[in-house]
């Protein structure tokens, strides 16, 4: 049993980073052989990241992406193209090395872990790769009534911040998140609608390809599934609206964003789903937000005024839809180029350029 | 002496690229395990890698980036921050390895070659990295007359196709281009200005930090430069005008993305500076754009309205204002990241993925 008192204690351990290193990180990037400021967001993921980790080095490996996987009931309202099987199928492909998240994780120089979070189905057969924690087969249909108890939600948490308890103790660095969950982009919007005071007709898009008439339907399941959990939503308790209407691979993502920030990890939030578990931890415990990179702009129409928002500017704008953690391993290498300008330019002094005039 | 047969053979060995292979590419893409398009423009730049190299599994590597390095007379005027002799510097830290460039080259695992097209002064010591290839010790100021006579124009033009047809023979596949030459900006406007017909109020911009008075003061000494080159200009041979408000190293990166077409090698485009060699060798042969990438969106104001005029849309949007073939190395490991995609992913057949319902 997973109990509220375990999960305040990880809140406990969340808090925001020194704002006094700022200038002190600014101060060692003006006096690198460039004139001030010109490389632009590299100095500020140097800077961002020598912050989190506290006034040393800023280093950006190792890292490691958490691609959750997770079913949804409201799969069945005919949220998706694809039909549920997929979840399971692309759990095996992950394993297998073949999916987008592979390739691009392996180039990132990335480790990947698949994190079973609540697909429907029984156990995969054992892979080093993957993390087999079921919280259950698959969530209820939120149409319906609440996705997930709050026994089930907090589990799914604490399974997140437990994955990064583990890495910080393994010594990594920077986590990323990953997701799969046929239908799941219908919570995300969802979570958005509840924690941000969205509608629903406002931020719902195609997913992996819905028609017009389809991105119609799809936001009157999510208007139904706010309306049949209107008790939670008026709660206005964070982890009661994750419950209501999220699913076990975004709470276990929420969950791995609170933990990174308790164990003072730089978190790499991948695109649409991410950002959804992005915005329920925020709520949960604000201070995450000073450990979080966005790493791209969705092409899922809702993202970008999702991303202002939250105040947040993505790293790249690559029309990028796919989830899994792509976003996250391209931007990878964006936060380690920012730490490799910190730590290996040469000074002016060290150089013998002469400064500028200003 | 470099003469214009010599000049007119390469241009005759650019061509455009095989418009056909385009489905082709796409066939193979859209059978991967991801929603088709999911994942955007990592697709664009497999598929247009895949044109390039005519239809073979696409390859970003090996790559090399050229930072080209000259002097400008117009830096008399007064239109930099840095003093001139900063050139002969930075020339120095490349070689010593301490520059962003060094940084970002090595982090994106690609090979480096500076070029000095055109520093004032005397030759460099020797050194590996470093190709010492003077057209002359900086150029004349375009403020009182042509910056180069043709004669030497097409011999920086000529070197960067070498340094091309070098690099082919050599096995890389793809070219980065960088420039190093404190008050380049200045030429780059004033060649987006003759090139494209753009106003100098309207594009004139701080380049490494001028004030509002001292971006006043460059636009007016550009307006000068153009009215005191009034007859190459009216000449509208875009060789003329590259001599009138050109550079060494500019008009040898303009030679340079000529001779990557004409070896059907793909070539990363730095930002403001790399652009104008760029918009030169693009009006002296149009069908250099097919093998060009846009690395990023340079902070220099005037450049999104250009990038616009050209119809490309850059890669990257990081901020950066620093040249020296930085963007271009970030923008490496996307083309990368997209290549491996194209060939690494399962297709779903070999994965066991259902398809989806549309």
């Amino acid at each position: 049993m997973t109990s509220r008192s375990d999960f305040d204690a990880l809140l406990a351990r969340i808090a925001p980073v020194d704002a006094s290193l700022a200038a002190k990180a600014q101060a060692h990037l003006d006096n690198l052989t460039k004139p001030q400021g010109s490389l632009g967001r590299l100095e500020e993921m140097a800077r961002r990241l020598y912050m989190i980790q506290g006034g040393q080095a800023p280093k950006a490996d190792p890292a490691m992406i958490f691609t959750c996987a997770g079913d949804h009931g409201v799969a069945a309202e005919g949220v998706s193209l694809f039909p549920q099987e997929v979840t399971r199928q692309m759990v095996l492909n992950f394993v297998g090395g073949g999916a987008g998240i592979n390739v691009l994780a392996r180039q990132a120089g990335a480790e990947l872990r698949v994190v079973d979070a609540g697909c429907a189905g029984g156990e995969f057969p054992k892979h080093p790769m993957l993390v087999q924690a079921k919280v259950m087969q698959g969530t209820a249909n939120m149409a319906q009534g609440p996705a997930m108890t709050t026994e089930q939600c907090l589990q799914a948490l604490m399974l997140g911040a437990s994955l990064a308890d583990t890495a910080a103790s393994d010594g990594f660095r920077v986590l990323g998140t990953g997701d799969m969950g046929i239908a799941n982009t219908t919570p995300s919007t969802a979570l958005y609608c509840a924690y941000l005071g969205m509608a629903p007709v406002a931020v719902t898009g195609p997913g992996t390809g819905l028609s017009a008439d389809g991105v119609a339907r799809k936001a009157q399941v999510i208007e139904r599934s706010m309306q049949v959990n209107a008790k939670a939503l008026a709660s206005g308790d964070p982890v009661e609206i994750l419950a209501a209407l999220g699913g076990c691979e975004i709470a276990c993502l929420a969950g791995l964003i609170l933990g990174a920030a308790a164990n003072r990890m730089a978190v790499l939030v991948d695109g649409f789903i991410s950002s959804a578990a992005f915005v329920a931890a925020w709520k949960i415990s604000p201070a995450v937000l000073d450990y979080c990179f966005f790493s791209h702009a969705s092409a899922e129409p809702g993202h970008q005024k999702i991303m202002r928002l939250v105040g947040a500017s993505p790293l790249l704008d690559l029309g990028l839809r796919l989830g899994e953690g792509t976003g996250a391993a391209l931007a990878l290498t964006v936060l380690r180029a920012g730490a490799a300008i910190y730590n290996e330019m040469a000074t002016f002094a060290q150089a013998g350029v002469s400064t500028s005039d200003a």
